[in-house]
């Protein structure tokens, strides 16, 4: 087989997943050498490489970017820079930037394929979604984010093998955030009596598994982002991941604290609330849990509280685990279940390179 | 978009899961007329349609290949007829045939691709294993099996997907077959005593989710062939389904008997042995399961009997549901999970659909 043509790839963003994925991608252009691939950009917020060439020194990017003097391009500049390089392009958006996501359908519709796990570009306005998409199916670019929901987990590309071979995905749910099934998995276990509500979270936070405000966890917006994501996937035009009902664990009260060291100072007011939902649940021999549904016949989203039998997957879960169910018509009564960790850098640069090799098996 | 070059389609196999393929590639067609999809051939062991044309009357498929007076063409005509098209072909294997298997070599050399759910190309000999895929790698023909492991669940591409992306799978285990899963649910459930092990067999071959002859599931070597593949995916060389322990579930005495009737008369006698494997499990406070590992490192494979607690989930599975655990260095102590039905003709035929929307991403 003649080895294919070089591919040029674009990098924005270089923290945790980006540094994970730089790695992956260092490994896999020496393990594959036939895959041609060549980085060509590289930026973070404040610096940025690249050159006239369309080639970096491969093997020291990291310490090249630190060192660099180049301010990062504007978005129209590097989408102007990435469609007359001389070989195809993938960009691989590492950030959480709705900035960089509003800009893909421009990327789209002058050829360049993207992967990412940034979930604001598919969990934003309905719009972006079809502009999105719509730039995709005209250009002939590929866009894929299957990192954008449960990590290097395979729901994104799982759903999308259902809907694609013609079954009828009746009902998604799931535990769909690290730091949530890690909160609930610890406050209330299957078995023992688990810990105070605050007193968890404080552990969590301190064990790095919160954001550093604990809010931006206990909101509920991120597991309604996965939802919108995973609706719209299943044929629901969701408008917004505030176009359903969330429920947020954060105490009306604590909701515009100053900081997430105050709110967590003041979070054990509120534990009698958490508390109460602990013990119905027990009374009725089951656990509670921060799930999220879809019922696709009656469009229903919703992200929130549920209580679950000792018995069931979901409250099963151990550490910050991830499960999602997939209920259809061809599986029946037992749904398709996928189950593992949902978030860390390496598992979701995992989910990342695996998008870039299905793009590269499309586009060489 | 411009469409997709003609794409042209060869079945070889209308048994049930070709029949359910059929019905997904005709509403697959209907539903993205851009795919191009073009039925040119299609034979069971007796009958076959094709003509000079490469293009049949779609709709009506199987009525006329039920009225063809056509003899289906041997395996080398049908890789000089399929050569010659003048569209591209993917080859769609719904057989369990070593015959059709042992021929994959020579079609992906002469540029067909191929789709299937049967197993013995990936479980036969090593040699052929490796005939496949550097004829695939040679002509730039497609080989993909994701039926041949757990039906449609994502099994296979999943475990691709770890390997390509440098991730270190150490530990592969899980229950790879439905009828195994559905006998030990019901022999030695988590909860309650369970029945006679001859009377859940016959039960299991009544309500079907056995071969005709049961002796053909207690064996282990359906099992032991999943097996086979997956420790090749994860880069071991398994020479053949028959190099590593597999414990057979068929009583010496009842080995030789004539026929699957005699056999369930006479499974009775040796319920005693089972029961004591079973109550030996209950002491330690275990459940027994019949399952497959692989451990990469030590390279040991095997297949047979092996006690989990019953809060593990292979001891929670139920009906005729698959597990599979992917144990790796990114994904830690918690494996990545798959579960769901690994049996039954739609969603066998829901992975060949979904691998041949994969070769086509990449051939048209």
């Amino acid at each position: 087989m003649a080895a294919a043509k070089q591919i040029n790839i674009a990098i924005i963003g270089a923290g945790g997943v980006g540094k994970c994925f730089l790695a992956q991608l260092e490994a896999l252009a020496v393990r594959r050498p036939t895959l041609s691939l060549n980085l060509c950009y590289i930026s973070t917020s404040k610096k940025a490489l690249f050159n006239d060439a369309y080639t970096l020194n491969a093997g020291n990017v990291l310490q090249d970017l630190a060192a660099s003097t180049k301010a990062p391009l504007g978005l129209p500049q590097i989408a102007d820079y990435l469609s007359v390089s001389p070989s195809k392009v993938v960009l691989v958006d590492n950030t959480s930037s709705q900035d960089v996501a509003d800009s893909y359908p421009v990327f789209l519709s002058r050829g360049i394929s993207i992967v990412t796990p940034n979930k604001k570009a598919f969990s934003g306005s309905y719009k972006l979604w079809q502009d999105i998409f719509t730039a995709a199916a005209n250009s002939g670019a590929k866009v894929y984010h299957e990192s954008s929901v449960g990590a290097g987990l395979p729901v994104i590309s799982t759903l999308k093998d259902l809907v694609d071979t013609g079954d009828e995905v009746t009902k998604i749910e799931g535990v769909f955030s690290g730091t949530m099934s890690f909160l609930f998995n610890s406050f209330a276990p299957v078995e023992g009596s688990g810990g105070n509500w605050s007193a968890e979270v404080a552990k969590a936070k301190e064990l790095g598994y919160t954001e550093p405000d604990p809010r931006d966890d206990l909101n509920g917006l991120d597991v309604a982002r996965k939802l919108t994501i995973l609706a719209r996937l299943a044929g629901l035009p969701v408008e917004s991941p505030t176009s359903f009902p969330v429920q947020s664990l954060i105490p009306k009260e604590l909701e515009s604290v100053s900081s997430g060291e105050e709110f967590l100072q003041r979070l054990p007011e509120f534990d009698s609330q958490m508390e109460e939902t602990k013990v119905a649940a027990q009374k009725e021999g089951k656990v509670v849990r921060f799930v999220g549904s879809i019922d696709v016949a009656t469009k229903a989203v919703k992200v929130g509280l549920e209580k679950f039998d000792k018995s069931h997957p979901i409250a099963a879960l151990k550490g910050s685990d991830n499960i999602i169910s997939f209920y259809t018509k061809r599986y029946g009564s037992n749904p398709l279940i996928i189950q593992g960790a949902g978030a860390g850098g390496d598992v979701t640069a995992m989910g990342v390179t695996s998008d870039l090799l299905k793009v590269l098996a499309q586009i060489s």
